[in-house]
């Protein structure tokens, strides 16, 4: 179905390469889709409660995505690349270790405000957490690399056991979300203050 | 709808007080409701679907709880009893500050082995954040009365900053749950590691 609709799709506009246009339909569904999800979560995100959304048919998405679980995996996929060009591709220019560490951490602060539902992988972890398959699975993989990259800079900022660091880092982070989701509104400046013992911890 | 049901439900059992019977009927489903509800999330915690769980039938369940979000509301009250006879209450035999912060972080992490879905905060937190009303307000007193508790106790353990400090504590048995949940096996290691951390900070 999808093969035969996406024909379609590419005779439906031919001022532009099909594939150019196709693309740039496929990344504003996703980045709706992210939004949705980081307020609904990813059960909600059917394929036509997203076409009301967009105001598009259907038939016109499963062009994009052949199922639900097709339409979930791709969202997740674009919330990764959303937090890497948020978060962790802004802060490669500080050095590693300590002042990357600093700038990752600001960013994931920053990047909270994007989301009108707060944090995509808050919203969605818990959600999935007891549901194996292949969508629990890449939240988790994508939660696994960002404390992978977090126990590294924590590595090369000389702290001692930079598994527990991370951990702590992830955790203040975390819950800065969850507590300014149900209304904390000091939740960022204790985070930030967090943030700073945290880094009063590195070797200087 | 509610009352005519429960005097039906009185004359089915002449044997014992009708309150004491319906009272342990009532616990006994809440204490199933708060299991499921730590899996599925609260939403999908219908009438329906708990009646089904326990054998009862729905106007078994409309007996005791009125609508979907009486149940609800009473879910959180029973998650809340839960949370302090396992997490609170225990600790009270430490003394105030430093050894109580220490006994109900580490009280904590066991009563999270008591839920088959994890932590049932955790799980319904995230859930509701974006769902103004009764519930979500129910939701997130129970986390400002577990705040509370952790900044009294910091300031009592002579703490500097208690708002920060225990905002750390939450913030590190929230993880332990969140990333225990999505298959870190080493995830209380962490947790009791970075709750060595924060006890080592305390004035001795």
């Amino acid at each position: 179905v999808a093969d035969a609709t996406s024909t379609k799709a590419e005779a439906d506009a031919p001022a532009l390469p099909a594939t150019t246009k196709g693309e740039r339909t496929r990344a504003a569904i996703l980045d709706r889709a992210v939004d949705l999800a980081s307020v609904e979560g990813l059960e909600g995100l059917t394929i036509g409660r997203l076409a009301s959304d967009l105001g598009m048919s259907k038939s016109g998405l499963f062009r994009h995505f052949g199922s639900k679980q097709d339409l979930q995996l791709a969202t997740v996929a674009a919330a990764g690349e959303r937090f890497v060009a948020m978060v962790i591709a802004p802060a490669q220019s500080a050095p590693d270790g300590a002042a990357r560490l600093r700038a990752m951490a600001e960013r994931y602060l920053d990047y909270l405000d994007s989301f009108s539902g707060g944090c995509f992988w808050g919203a969605t972890m818990s959600e999935y957490d007891d549901r194996p398959g292949p969508v629990r699975d890449a939240i988790a993989a994508s939660m696994d690399a960002w404390m992978a990259e977090l126990v590294r800079q924590s590595k090369t900022a000389g702290i001692d056991d930079p598994d527990r660091y991370a951990f702590e880092l992830y955790a203040v982070v975390m819950a800065a979300n969850a507590r300014y989701r149900l209304g904390d509104h000091r939740a960022f400046d204790l985070a930030r203050a967090a943030l700073a013992r945290l880094e009063a911890e590195l070797p200087s």
